[in-house]
């Protein structure tokens, strides 16, 4: 069996995988689970993360190049081997994402829209969700339920950052790192797709003083083409007239 | 009569309608109104909400695919039947922006300016108003007359989020996070629209240095036309001249 | 003596008197002058004010039309007539600014980035001049020196926004407001001159794939002339040897 | 010696004098050094800055035109002689994260990228540790430990700006404000980047449509020639033709 043919095959059953791990993640988040509830939850979730950590060894074992996937893939490595890192699991949805949209044939500048809409809300609820999980237990923690956690998220990935709530703790505080990058990069998009749009607006505005296209120059080269043909047919011409002559 | 009918009819109805409503919802959260005039602001407030609801049912029955009107613009009925969302229906006002600076006649970046601080200065005035109405009835508000209101309202929208005022109550905070999303959107487009303007300034410098333009590749394919004529006359001139030897 | 005359005569006495009220400005808040001193500051002021009022009278005597000139000029008797106004006065060292930086013969965007800069750096200092002076009598002051004044308002225009300090009276509202837009213009100048920059850089990368420029359209068009020409004269040529037979 | 020649002997050892001091410097900070271990850090750090006065020392002295290199490298000075800018001595580092990306032969953009966030990384770590190590010292610092520093060095960069940690003297402000302008910047060069990936990307959607490139007009520019070339020959033959009748 190749490295691809186990892509392909695992494709639909890790995204399965990470779906099951949200609801099961968010279920036990939430609801503060205790006792047999948060066994079934923990079980969920570890039977998600051995699908991961199969397809990490399979990975590693059917790769050609056997080193050098170890090394490009350093961050897999860390996301099945470190709690900390458990909800980049959902990385995967982010390809769901992909898949979605390859459906809804948008063109480029549509699709940027709808992935990074899609990425900012996964990003921010799931950044709620671990947030919460890590400063509840912390000795005097500003976040304690879903509602203030998903507020500080949403406050803290536009940039706004009131500081009414703010995570204490290292694990929380990484979290919190990551979504501020996803906050920057967020606002990045937003504006370099508004820029895009602007940019092409603006340039449509006079049809004559619009950048030349391909398709504009295609037409000037059949033209000229044209003309060889004419001058070629025209010398065979006059050089049979001068040899009939 | 057709849907598309109605819609001409009932625009300025409705707009006159969304500025009625604007102007008796500032006066009723403004003054905080109690007894009889609480009564006339919430009157008048109800008979554009009745305006508001007959057109979507009057959408609803004359629209020809009336079940893909209604997936379409689940968002209209949001704004119609659910209080939350009711200065949601100054949106309107947008539209008249819209008619307003068509008869300005300016240029595309000029236009997106004017839309842009006029939808930026509405939206921090109609989310002021909001939070207040809903912060004010909170058991610990923060924000408890207009004037705090209107500067936690700008300190978000430019996501500088002093947080000296902020909402605690979910309402509150599903208001601010869409003032917030303005917030995002006007820092996108002011950056976008400079940029565009930087752009086109930088390739105006050196003349020869342009983007070569449609009119001059238009230009150029006359020169070749005026070629492929003189070819051809004179192609014609010497086999008559051919012919007459 | 006509409107462009006077200004022309009037531009360097303005720029001094600006330059002059900065430093009384300056001195009197810095100072927090009392007595005799305080009366030398505010004749200065006064005296740099009657400048600006009689400037705006001379043009409004001056003007052709002048119900247009008051009409586009409601921002020059706002800034003469109200003293919350009287920093913007300063704005006329913009002129300035803008004299200094055409001597310095920049390219363009060099030329955006030295006048951002200034701008930038004379938007905070004079916002930190005058919330310190407006905040200073406020009932529960939390800016009270210069330091802090220059501190808050670097954090407001960069859009950090710690909340550390934050104006508490209108006034000093109405003047964070002014800081703020100026921080979301410096944050979209900032970008827009990146994004020129990185454009123009990206399309420099591969010599063939470059958009083609005016110059080398113009070059085709040389080419098209000669070829032009060519068959102009082999045309004659060709008659008059047709002819010669 | 020439000073060109100083400049290509010096540039290593300068470079390893910024890591030496990088290294000594944190652990100083972090360690909160006392008795000995402080005096050899601080040995250390001297000795690099003995390196770094010298070269400038050097500069000054085999520079062709003294006092205009003295004007232009007053930054230099500043760097050398006080104290307080003592971390940019590492902006030499910034030439070993150049040195270091040439051999990776990366594209603009991707250079860009890798420069940017090297930069910032550095830029954050840096200025967390200058930021601990003045304000630990001041009388009611919040910022106490290098975990807080670094946590508040992100909030800032990033703009989110909690107010939770923020400097209390004069030189920790110092020093926020230039990672506010790394901030400011960091945001720019993201949103650049991105917004030349997506104008770049959605011109290149349809291949008619995009604009027309030097190698397209070089190849209109050949079939010019390859035509005026047959011209001329059809000439040659026809003169040949009509002399040989």
């Amino acid at each position: 069996m190749t490295q691809s043919r186990w892509q392909r095959l695992s494709e639909w059953p890790l995204t399965a995988a990470a779906v099951i791990f949200l609801v099961a993640y968010t279920w036990a988040v939430i609801g503060d689970l205790r006792g047999p509830a948060d066994r079934v939850a923990e079980t969920v979730i570890t039977a998600t993360w051995v699908m991961f950590a199969l397809d990490y060894l399979a990975n590693l074992t059917l790769a050609p190049r056997r080193w050098k996937w170890f090394y490009t893939h350093v961050f897999d490595l860390l996301i099945v081997a470190l709690p900390l890192f458990r909800p980049l699991r959902l990385l995967r949805l982010v390809t769901l994402l992909a898949v979605l949209q390859r459906t809804a044939g948008a063109a480029f500048r549509g699709r940027v829209v709808i992935y990074v809409a899609g990425a900012a809300a996964l990003l921010v609820f799931v950044a709620a969700l671990a947030v919460l999980d890590t400063e509840r237990a912390a000795p005097d923690p500003t976040i304690t339920n879903f509602g203030d956690a998903l507020w500080w998220a949403f406050v803290t990935v536009t940039t706004v950052g009131y500081g009414d709530f703010a995570p204490v703790t290292t694990q929380g505080r990484l979290i919190a790192g990551a979504l501020m990058l996803g906050g920057v990069a967020l606002l990045g998009v937003v504006t370099a797709t508004l820029a895009s749009w602007i940019v092409e607006r603006v340039s449509q505005q006079e049809e004559d003083e619009q950048a030349a296209t391909r398709g504009e120059i295609r037409a000037l080269g059949e033209q000229l083409a044209q003309l060889q043909h004419t001058l070629n047919q025209r010398s065979n011409t006059a050089e049979l007239s001068v040899n009939d002559h």
